[in-house]
């Protein structure tokens, strides 16, 4: 646990600015890959209302429906990811009680997404 | 649609077409609000691209992605209850082997929605 | 078309008593490979109680725990599929209102499956 | 087993131990509580088994496979916060390449929650 004043240490350092300090979240770089996956889903979302529309059989429709919610659960994980890649590391690095309440809040999201 | 009401009795009655024989699946009178459920999910997933491109916390976009899935799983439960009571049910009363493929392949979907 | 007449009329014939009315629910000759599964769930909960006690890495025990919700989750899928397939599909060929009581509270069973 | 995490974690920060490095994980503490919460656990699998011996209905038997999911999600989730907080936390603090492999082993911890 004395690593940990080494942490504090460091995050005290003048002149250390990490990413988070500039507003920049850990998803940041992946940002065009996001909305490329997410127009991919807003399509099949679209294929969906299609299906609906043309009367397709009930279990094609909840097939395409389950491949929807992959996709969004995929794109959930890459972004917990590099949130607990950047944020939550951050946190870490930087000592004191934030990595609490990161992790909190991380485990909080991971249980809202079990939960749906 | 009357039509559906006459289906119960029409099981009875030879000569009585149902609905499912007609190629009108269990969902098509639900069908507007349906594509009203799923026009409101292609709003969220807009959304979620207006937040990665507006860099706003991983957490809250987290927490609208997990909305989204939750949509997308009553609106499945939703085409699921109508298959059963329909598609399933009908195949009950005809009576004969379709009965089990048609619970086979509604439990293969509810395994699909399970594991996503 | 045929053996449309048949279902219904069974449905109807005095004195013909389905393995429902006797109180043997649609699971009931699975019995023991169901006892046999659950036997081998409890199994996997005493390992992670070891695990745990042994200080065993936590990933590890995550692997494992999701090992058990996956057994869990399947013998409910087979549990469901025999209920559809006999309770439901009793219930259809009955006619009446009671195969509405069943398909919602099927659904609802499958919803909390989901949400878990 | 202890002797290996010393030695791979001395290469980095010579004198430093971690409570990691001493083979004691992020669980430790909460030991007690953990096996109190798996003991509850199997004695609801075995429950499970006295339902089905007595040829409870098949509904009824799946609430109670929900509650059991549940509690072992629950479990897996107050693992995974001690695991993030500890772990996690302080592969960050240490610095180097072993909070990207944390993280990735992590995330896809989380990917095996998500699809049982």
């Amino acid at each position: 646990m004395t690593t940990t004043e080494t942490g504090a240490d460091a995050a005290s350092t003048p002149g250390i600015v990490t990413d988070h300090d500039r507003g920049i979240h850990g998803y940041h770089e992946q940002k065009q890959e996001h909305l490329k996956r997410l127009r991919r889903i807003e399509g099949q979302i679209r294929g969906l209302q299609r299906m609906v529309d043309e009367d397709v059989y009930c279990i094609d429709i909840l097939t395409q429906v389950s491949a929807s919610t992959k996709a969004l659960q995929s794109f959930a994980l890459q972004l917990l990811e590099e949130h607990l890649r950047h944020c939550v590391a951050d946190a870490a690095v930087k000592g004191g009680d934030e990595i609490d309440a990161k992790v909190k809040e991380a485990t909080q999201a991971i249980a809202r997404m079990l939960r749906t």
